[in-house]
């Protein structure tokens, strides 16, 4: 039980299993939205800030992200009782050997990866400590992934790790995450890219909102995809194959003019599109 | 030469040529914002709705969207000098023949189908008159598509009215039109619906931005968007066939783990979309 009484618009009792020191490897926007959460909430006594970039970390701690900062892994996580590993996909799972080497507490040890991990759907365009805002877990959904051995007691402790910050926690094998995840966002960004790549010059003065919506993730920038697309790549290449499965029936229902297969499939698409929120 | 003084929002002279009676064929979203804004910028004397709901031409008319109302197609057209034909894509050409028969007047007939035709790339998921709005075209790109026979005098009469009403005005033959917005409008519409309808239920709740970003025009009504699909079938073939050649190229690179040309493909994407407003 826990009194958040430096915060009076959090008023009240609210029953928490608070951390004695959680580590955040990382603290940009994720990682410092984490941080950032776990404090206003008063879910942590100790906030470890763990970078290689000192101004980043200067600035974490000065935006009351961290309670402390160190840019030597080992030290920083050498307490604490949950590493939450918040770098790009590419190099969490290096981290995740160094940290179960290094620390000498029975440490949990967890991540924000986009694919073969715990993933909570957040992000943005904007990155860095700055952007970080305290509610950005907040009614979104995040998956947790176990492997097949671990403990139970542990990805439940991970579980309410993530609901305490205020996220519908979700629990997923690493496949079904991958494969979700999949056609969820990879193939929607690659959609989206080749659409925009296949625009000529000529055609663009002509574009409206439609194209502009359906084309806006492609603005993402290449060196943070390319990883994600790598990471995930049989599960992207599948679900390539589903969409390009449904699009060849538009196209052909579109040949042989078959209007009421065409209705069918822009109904189906409509239905499934109107079941979530704008 | 003509001066607003209906609206003291439009200081000063402005130069027009004013239409003495204007008709309006069709007092929807697009036919209600057009006799909006011809009132408006004091363009026309008399603004003729036409339409066969009563109730739809009340409220045009309450609204100040016409001067005059009929449901009387050949009573409304008989003395225009500019029949604006503002019904569903499929009734245009019907409609332009029948009026073309009926006008007693030099009648100028133009439309504002999104295929093969004068196109003003407005529109919204709202419709009907009490949703017009006086800017609608201001702005935005209104494409002329005369023909191959059509008089040049009367081409820049049309274009000048789009102009006054706001827009910025292209000419392109009706086939190049129909190419562009093949890609700039259609074929994303058809993607969007096909990504909502390859989309699974145990996959929905991962989808983030991005997806509904990618699909949001899949919410579209479909019983619009069939005559759309069947009156620029072929272009919109076409256009498909460019998208998924592009969308192979991605493909093929993530196949064979080609970092370096899926980057390069990734950006040729986000530079075309940096390259249009968010």
């Amino acid at each position: 039980l826990c009194y958040n009484s430096d915060f009076p618009e959090l008023k009240g009792w609210r029953i928490v299993m608070p951390w004695k020191s959680v580590a955040i490897v990382g603290v940009g926007l994720i990682g410092g939205s984490i941080g950032l959460a776990l404090r206003k909430r008063g879910l942590a006594d100790e906030v470890v800030g763990i970078g290689h970039r000192a101004s980043s970390l200067r600035k974490a701690k000065s935006l009351g992200i961290v309670t402390r900062t160190t840019t030597n892994l080992k030290r920083g996580v050498a307490e604490s009782e949950l590493v939450v590993i918040c770098t790009p996909v590419e190099m969490i799972s290096g981290l995740a050997v160094e940290i179960a080497q290094q620390a000498t507490f029975p440490t949990l040890i967890t991540d924000v990866g986009s694919t073969k991990s715990r993933h909570p759907l957040a992000g943005s365009e904007k990155t860095g400590p700055e952007s970080a805002r305290a509610d950005l877990f907040e009614d979104r959904v995040t998956v947790v992934t176990p492997g097949a051995g671990t403990d139970p007691a542990r990805v439940e402790r991970v579980e309410s790790f993530w609901a305490a910050l205020g996220s519908h926690v979700l629990r997923m094998t690493p496949r079904a995450h991958d494969q979700a995840v999949a056609m969820a966002s990879h193939v929607p960004h690659m959609i989206a890219a080749a659409l925009a790549a296949a625009t000529s010059s000529d055609e663009l003065p002509l574009v409206a909102g439609g194209w502009r919506d359906t084309t806006r993730v492609a603005a993402g920038d290449p060196q943070l995809w390319l990883p994600i697309f790598r990471t995930n790549r049989d599960q992207v290449l599948k679900a390539l194959d589903k969409f390009e499965k449904v699009l060849a029936t538009f196209r052909a229902a579109l040949e042989r003019e078959d209007d009421t297969r065409l209705t069918q499939l822009l109904q189906v698409g409509k239905r499934t599109r109107d079941s979530v929120a704008s």
